[in-house]
């Protein structure tokens, strides 16, 4: 075990992420290089201690709260297993049971709630302009209530699903890429087709395919974003994915073709989501509470879903990647043809085919939380892991 | 404390229970002898070390997912227990709060909340041919991502009440037996009247009297099933226990008279329960959505409940048992006469005299649920047991 | 930290709170001085232990049972960090998901819940009269299960906000004074000043005023409860204010003006609650099942709540106050003037300039929860948290 260990100290020691300390994940490019690479190997030294045994918890008592906005279970059972792995213990604000006043502060809720709280996560990914905002109100009523020494401690805030980004799937993801191909080494060149995919639901939030452009063109790939006209993501997303590309040496372009993006790629991530702007305008019409408006455009929206329901990865489709054999993603649950609707997003016999890749692609899920809480509580994460491993103690008793 | 222990130990080490080990309990008589005995003394141990104040947890980090599809307290909290006292951390599984899609598979459900799960229990008794089903999905499903190395370990699934047994209930009504009587050897003999009894309620779960059958047929008691015609249990079971009342020594004989049942009965377990051919129905009438079907057929099942009024527990009953004091069992909560409804199951002056056994009866469920845990997860548990007495931990710091 | 620590342990060791090892938390006036002294400085140590990231956990495993009847977001967090913090797991016993029976007696479900619990919060503050009598029917029924051997270890009754009081509040609250004015010994002859506040809801409990007039008034304080007439809080907690007042060196005096009770004062803590013989009206009426007389009541407290819309802390009344700089306590949410609602308790501004010293205010509950726990648990807790101290363990390891 020690001379695999090391190797992970010794990369971990090259790289400089001393300011994740006391701090929150947001964003992926809120992050420099060495910082998304240090959360990759943390994780994957979470997990090595883990398989071999050894008890990774570095709190005796602590609270992780979560607060989720939107149904989930991926990402609830998730975080649940990264807080317990290191020894935190979950407390769900559930905002039905909770005396949350009408116009009570978030600046009061957020520490009301975080008097113990070394971690919060928060899904909140409905609504444009509205989720990361949200986040970060959160952050700085906390930070402020830790330099007013009302909270001993300050929790670090994980975005576990915003209007912009999902950080903690989409470096999952990744870690998955890095781990199938051998080493974050050998992305470079790699084709990526993220595309839009058909699906009778929706309102799909926009944070996995811009959290997966905004971080994949980081590697030295080559990214395609592909969808149908008139279902653009951010732009402040894609310009970012622009400028990443150019500094890693990849490419970032975009198609309104299926095929285009399938055609020789390494890897495909076909996927249904809403239109930017429809998901502005909707957001607009919440604000107003034009229940009217919302079933209109609602109606609207699947209607103009329904005019690509060629958007579907089939066996066809998959034919055409480089050699047959583009390693398939989905951040799950996805709609399956046959399966869980009559048309969706994917074929039934592709879905299948893929299935042990889809579950590994999911469970770097906690251990990407788990470094990513490790690294904001942990000052020399290199030195602990090591004591960590020297403390030896068994996660389960034999 | 070291001879008590001894003692247990060295009865633990003159049986067979290996294949315990990294295994499932679904149903009790899917166990040998050896394995049935083995959960009762590591019931015991693990409770004849809490008393003691030394802590016996077996797990620094790791969940133990519930998943209930019907309502809980004492099942709920037992388990819980369990979990807690083995060091797991419960994560329920509240289906209305999660994102599990229309059509999603059991497979994939239940990968996706295991990447650190030891423990699953399910409750899941509503429907004929459906409760434990699942969960052998779900436990197939996970044993293959164990297999193909997406779950680094192999969650155990404990039933928690299935439409067949309810085996944490009725080993922990067996247990209290044996506490109650002396030993396991003496209860060669006794007499059992586990009979149906009158509630205003319908289609209360078959697995209790099922169970009860299915297990207390094993110690060479004269067991004894008592229904009004047409609330007959699964053939099967009642097979199941013709066999096993063969192979011990006891006896299994049915009758439709409570008043036959309970004379000179040691023990009488009185409980209301559906007809096995009703609930077959219910099921079908659900699987077509049938709401008339089933309105209908719930009325006409009250009807027919409604027959059967005098089937209750009463004094003048429990004076025909063994010296007019046979040990009364209920799996609460019990449907008590001029309590809890007009009539009921039982008398309230019977229930009111049981209260403490009833509780005590209770009692050993957590324990038992525990001991599946812990045999399923450690490999030689008598050396283990000793070890963490040895360990010496106090559960509560003094 | 030594010095501090034997500070600390020197005052424990001068007081006598035999009595609350083993026993319950209901009413602040059931206690003695002693008794509430040690509280105090019991919470005073765990949070400097953990300030100081030193472990505080007691125990092993156990759970910590929470049952809220009405809405609650900081008393729920304090107890689960409470909890946790000590090393108990919080379990919900959420009744909507549980399989109460309609007539299961209290006794019956507080004794299966608490087959491994060490301590019970509840909150049941809605029904004059009940509440506390609740609690005491749960504490009755598990002491009476540990005697007859059910229950291995006694559950403490903590009191998270009855028809009555609502102790860990006041507490907190008082914890928070005692540090404000530098010591316990300081608030001879403070004036405080509890008085109603217009707010546009209706049936607020009185426990927090009753809570604070029943506490406030053991330390030499100037005590004044002010109000509109016929919003009288239970005449019981007036007497025992009086005494106390008599007891302690200090007043209790009432006035119809918060004019007057603003004058000179020291702190202020203007609240809504609904009178005395209202809501004992309204739980007649909802033990007959009135729902029309209910309807009616709350119509007409509302437009009497109305007339009394200048009861408001507003900052000429705030100016009136000891140097114009009064302490301005909440127990939180307030309903803020143009806030959180059109006309309310306290004028934004105010709110705004206290808002550090009331979250500090809500930082205490969670260590007196935490504190009556200990004290209900360790025997000899001036040794223990010495050992504790020598033990060393971090909370969060570095």
């Amino acid at each position: 075990m020690d001379t695999k260990l090391q190797a992970y100290i010794d990369r971990l020691n090259k790289l400089n992420f001393k300011e994740m300390y006391n701090n929150d994940f947001f964003l992926t490019w809120e992050k420099t290089d060495d910082e998304i690479e240090a959360t990759f190997i943390v994780a994957d030294v979470l997990r090595y201690l883990r398989e071999n045994n050894i008890d990774v918890s570095i709190f005796e008592s602590g609270l992780g709260i979560s607060l989720f906005r939107d149904n989930s279970t991926r990402t609830r059972f998730s975080f649940a297993s990264a807080c317990n792995l290191l020894g935190l213990e979950v407390q769900d604000l559930d905002e039905g049971k909770s005396q949350i006043a009408h116009g009570e502060t978030v600046r009061e809720t957020a520490n009301m709630i975080s008097f113990m709280a070394d971690v919060i996560g928060i899904r909140d990914d409905m609504y444009i302009g509205k989720g990361n905002t949200y986040m970060h109100q959160v952050s700085n009523a906390v930070q402020e209530g830790h330099k007013e020494g009302i909270l001993e401690q300050r929790p670090t805030l994980v975005n576990l699903q915003c209007d912009i980004d999902h950080p903690t799937q989409c470096m999952a993801d990744m870690l998955h890429l890095i781990h199938y191909f051998g080493g974050i080494e050998n992305m470079k060149g790699k084709k990526i087709a993220m595309t839009w995919a058909y699906s009778p639901s929706y309102g799909k939030p926009l944070s996995v395919p811009q959290g997966v452009i905004g971080l994949m063109t980081r590697f030295g790939m080559d990214v395609v974003l592909a969808h149908p006209e008139g279902y653009e993501v951010m732009p402040e997303v894609e310009k970012t994915a622009k400028e990443n590309a150019k500094n890693s040496g990849g490419s970032f372009t975009k198609t309104n073709s299926m095929k285009e993006a399938f055609n020789n790629a390494d890897i495909v991530y076909p996927k249904s989501w809403a239109p930017f702007a429809a998901m502005e305008k909707r957001t607009d019409l919440y604000g107003k509470g034009d229940t009217e408006g919302i079933k209109k455009l609602e109606k609207e929206l699947l209607a103009h879903n329904a005019m690509h329901k060629d958007w579907e990865c089939t066996e066809e489709l998959m034919s055409t990647t480089k050699n047959g054999k583009a390693l398939y993603l989905h951040c799950l649950p996805a709609d399956i043809t046959d399966v869980s609707c009559d048309e969706g997003e994917v074929a039934a016999s592709v879905f299948d085919r893929y299935r042990d890749p889809l579950y590994k692609q999911a469970s770097f899920k906690p251990y990407i939380i788990a470094a990513m809480i490790f690294l904001a509580k942990i000052k020399d994460p290199a030195t602990t892991l090591k004591a960590i491993k020297d403390r030896g103690t068994k996660r389960r008793y034999l």
